[in-house]
């Protein structure tokens, strides 16, 4: 007879009898619901889902070579706690180099390491939220921030966007009747940049109208930016941050896009008093230091610019693609978004094509894209999806969309 | 003339005229202080202050060793999003290897990785607390979850303890009387085996009886458990959670004081319920795959017990050492404890000796400690205060405790 491990069992005597959990968590926790990985693939299916860097252009040789610089050089302090701001030499290159906001004098101190830019916004909502605050998101929105902000307790007010960016009269009359309600904001949280999941970039005059109105109705703008580095096309335009002269943005940056998403490395950049707000917060002993010791060998071995020059030729090459498959067999059956950098096109489909029945036909033809309806926090965006072109081989995106074109005509 | 970037000035006419910053806050973050790191040792002062590894004990080779490993054979995942609750591979060594839970048939369900145990503790404050809610801590505390409390808007409440854990009655009255003031508190948070700070562990018999009285009270019990594997001498005692039977209680381990606090990788295990509910509340895509596989090829090369028995010995000839210079030197100006394992002294002098004076000799002397009082949250503990001697070598060590005792001396 073999012997197994018996599972714990509930004993009906003790006093934890049944399943307790409910009488413990908070309000917030109480209200959340699992989190909102898409479900994996089916066999054959092609997933045009996951937000991820291309997978063959990781830069593995140069992550291994920096580790072995940093465990040969200084692996006590890469070993150790190295404090809730982070690694002072990765605060001064991303002040410095990797995102240099002209103009402001930045340097270490307006640089906070987080574990990636969704802990960045854990870490800001954590700092200026009560449960209850209300928080204006751009809309369509990155399912993520919705996630957070139901996580924090917040009330959510969504305003439009168009390919320009945010829709400033929207923007305004929204803030002004919340205004009228005793309601003021604390955040307007933003995506400028090759922006989830619309692929659309802010223009320089919408950034200027958006820092006037915030700045107006005295609400902070918060800036994610983990694209903005992977322009492959058109002429950058300056940080909300930066044109605000740095007052009422705080602006988070990532490594994970721009080197890997698995390294959990990003930032928090403003003025000082919010890093150091923001800081406070902290209860985790900060950030690895030895992840970001690993990433400030990597740039000082003169990684960054060839592997972003390397990277923007890819996702060229990939939007490209996608651009040239729907125009070929997705033209009359919906109307698409023309990034210039970034990951990701925003497909609109007619009112007449029943998202029910493409559903269906999608899966029948072996492709999974996110519904539009996971990027609005109170309904809307049934006739859209996103697709993303930064993770599978040309080739096969092109058949991708070949089905999703199958499927479209099908659902019509 | 040089030309330095002009640092952002307010301009009186705009919005944001002056700091805002006040107005943004909420009410948790506006109550905070600044971290509570110890300040740097003065050039030529010992510092028994920092609970971190023996630097010269880092397993740097085997380190670097994994991550040639996790490059070679799995670039690609490692260097990718891992979800929430982290890379199943280690979550099932955790379970099985590192920090099994004997009769509890506990699995990779059981365990979710978190960014060291301080992240986990977070996690675990920011799914059952609401502001205001109460939680026990035992007495002397670590001071990080003091922080970690306040950070979370707790009402702290503190129970004692003598050399064999919290004092059950002093609980079980405590429980009482705010059940009769209609407060029930949420958690009460122990670290029952070579406890911060005062190197002590809980009897069998004592954990036995706080599971009871917490569960009579339907209060959960909150285990941290950094340093129970670095236990050098005496038998080890079973944990609260597999004592419990897996009901009523949430464990938190940790790969910071087993080989490196940099990495900071750690794990809450607990019954599947409490795993899931805390990982609901994880807005930060997960703890890093490419230090979360770093660490699991590490314990699949067979590291694991080597280093851990290599620890030991060095651990329990820097206690040994430590105690050997105490009794030389202190005996008659102060009391202390004797440790099984961890990286802890609680000394305790006279109430004749001055705290304040006891400061500024240790300062002439040339010797730093965490005050006693450090370690509590409503007062108390003016007459104690911690001794680490984990850092140091051990002829540094017998001099800065040589140090003390001149100071000792001095000031009573």
């Amino acid at each position: 007879m073999t012997h197994t491990p018996t599972p714990p069992q509930a004993d009906p005597g003790t006093p934890w009898a049944g399943s307790a959990i409910h009488e413990f968590l908070n309000h917030r926790a109480a209200a959340m619901g699992a989190g909102s990985w898409a479900s994996p693939a089916r066999e054959g299916t092609i997933p045009l889902t996951g937000g991820v860097p291309d997978p063959d252009a990781l830069p593995t040789a140069a992550l291994l070579e920096a580790t072995r610089t940093v465990l040969a050089r200084e692996a006590a302090p890469a070993l150790e706690y190295g404090g809730n701001y982070g690694f002072p030499g990765l605060r001064e290159l991303v002040a410095a180099e990797v995102d240099p906001q002209p103009g402001l004098g930045y340097g270490v101190d307006n640089v906070a390491l987080t574990s990636g830019s969704a802990h960045a916004l854990h870490n800001i909502l954590d700092t200026f939220l009560n449960p209850g605050d209300t928080v204006v998101i751009e809309t369509p929105a990155w399912g993520g921030i919705i996630r957070h902000l139901r996580g924090a307790g917040a009330v959510i007010e969504e305003v439009g966007m168009d390919e320009h960016g945010i829709l400033i009269p929207e923007l305004d009359e929204l803030l002004t009747r919340l205004a009228a309600e005793g309601r003021r904001p604390k955040l307007i949280y933003t995506i400028p940049t090759f922006q989830n999941p619309m692929g659309i970039t802010s223009t320089h005059e919408r950034r200027k109208a958006l820092i006037e109105v915030a700045a107006r109705h005295r609400v902070l703008i918060l800036e994610d930016d983990p694209y903005g580095e992977l322009r492959f096309s058109g002429a950058p335009v300056p940080s909300i941050l930066s044109l605000a002269g740095g007052d009422g943005v705080i602006r988070c940056g990532s490594f994970s896009k721009i080197i890997a998403t698995g390294l959990r490395v990003g930032w928090i950049q403003a003025s000082r008093e919010y890093v150091d707000a923001v800081t406070r917060m902290r209860f985790d002993n900060g950030t690895s230091p030895f992840t970001s010791r690993i990433i400030a060998a990597y740039l000082e071995a003169g990684n960054h610019q060839p592997h972003l020059a390397k990277m923007r030729a890819i996702y060229k090459a990939k939007c490209d693609g996608m651009l040239s498959a729907l125009e070929e067999s997705c033209s009359g059956l919906a109307t698409w978004t023309h990034p210039e950098g970034g990951f990701f096109i925003w497909l609109s489909y007619p009112a007449s094509t029943d998202p029910k029945a493409l559903a269906a036909a999608a899966s029948d033809e072996g492709v999974q894209f996110i519904p539009g309806a996971s990027f609005f926090a109170k309904g809307g965006g049934q006739h859209s999806l996103r697709l993303c072109f930064s993770y599978l081989s040309e080739n096969v995106q092109a058949e991708a969309i070949r089905r999703l074109a199958r499927a479209l005509e099908k659902a019509r």
